[in-house]
């Protein structure tokens, strides 16, 4: 089933690096722009793991016309990352200085925790028009699907990374009216019992893989005591219990 | 000019309010799936100012299918909001409870400082189904058009209203790697004066309604003493210049 909906005029330009945002998961959170941008792109790059599987890949699937080539930019775990956003900069350069225009997927937004930036920087060095096509990150897509806005009015909000240390999390979370704690992964239970220390498990919410069909959604005080999270999870936060109040 | 695109199946739903993350101002950064949404639904509903001009309905002009029923609710300055969003949620309900599908424009993502949580409280208080659709926030695109990451690695990324007083801010901003000041407006000299006083102004970058015609954007220090700043402004700061480094 398809739709008529509006063309991006004038989009993609020639020789010109996008990174296009690609939302949280679910196909249709990619904006308009994003998607006219990926019909059009001569060459598709992606970030992708050791054996080639590429969650980003996988999210636009249902919107990638054949034929296009692609550059799977494998980071392989415990190796250092530079040398690989180096080639794979030289990589898209070419064909940038051939005149192609090349689609960067970035799950979520790419200037959002991305690692787009370490390719947005290397392009832009070497003189190469790079733009970035916002899209939706994460902790929004989280809190729609939680059915927990963010924050509102004068509040503070912030992104906290799961892997600071405790000490850091206690200073963190003490002065904010809002929270979202991202990268839990191994650092699951360090980070639950910061926020049990400071009273705020009952205004915890915990999502895994927001959107997407295997999502998980459950009031952080309902988890298991040794419940495991996955890189792609968060738990948000806020002080009043619901931010309207 | 339009093109093929993939539909959402099955949406909107019968007796569904969706509160639509319409992005930051470009048409196109809107979603396929708020899109999808906005041309089936059967009543549109919208924050204005007192005269009735709201940016929300200017933004998706293009995209607004004939003779649906338009609601405006017009927030009135100086006078309490509540008792507007009461009327609002009542008047969406009664389309909901015959059947119809809402749709409520947001600026930006609904559930990122946005009135639509006022509305989404009330209207599943009343036992109506309600639904985010998360969108772009100005943030992310403030960060897109500007070409500064927000955040990288371990980075604390704090968003702060330009409203806090002076130490609140000076706090805040002392204990984080990024941050985003918003609601800028008739704060801005105040907001200034702390980013000054805490040496930040070199790694201060400034820019108002952006991805619109009218975006601006510019160095803060470049910014004359007295210097004013509308509402849709924003100041996006990184501790280390470029959070990719």
């Amino acid at each position: 089933m398809s739709a008529e909906f509006p063309a991006s005029d004038n989009l993609p330009v020639a020789g010109t690096a996008y990174g296009l945002g690609i939302g949280p998961g679910e196909p249709d959170l990619i904006t308009l722009k994003a998607y006219n941008i990926l019909q059009k792109a001569d060459v598709i790059a992606y970030p992708a793991l050791e054996d080639g599987v590429s969650l980003a890949r996988q999210i636009v699937d249902p919107h990638i016309p054949e034929g296009r080539i692609e550059i799977a930019i494998r980071i392989e775990m415990g190796k250092p990352a530079d040398p690989i956003y180096d080639a794979a900069a030289i990589e898209i350069g070419k064909h940038l200085a051939d005149g192609k225009t090349v689609a960067v997927l970035c799950e979520g937004d790419p200037f959002f925790y991305g690692s787009f930036m370490y390719l947005f920087g290397r392009l832009a060095e070497a003189g190469h028009p790079v733009k970035t096509v916002p899209g939706v990150s994460s902790m929004m897509a989280c809190a729609a699907q939680l059915g927990a806005p963010l924050a509102a009015k004068n509040d503070v909000l912030q992104v906290i990374p799961g892997p600071l240390d405790a000490d850091r999390l206690r200073e963190q979370l003490a002065k904010t009216d809002a929270a979202a704690i991202i990268k839990l992964g191994r650092h699951f239970a360090k980070v639950r019992g910061v926020i049990n220390e400071l009273g705020l498990t009952d205004r915890a919410r915990y999502i895994e893989r927001a959107t997407l069909e295997t999502q998980k959604m459950v009031p952080l005080g309902e988890l298991p005591a040794d419940a495991k999270a996955p890189y792609f999870s968060m738990i948000l936060i806020h002080r009043r219990g619901d931010a309207w109040r």
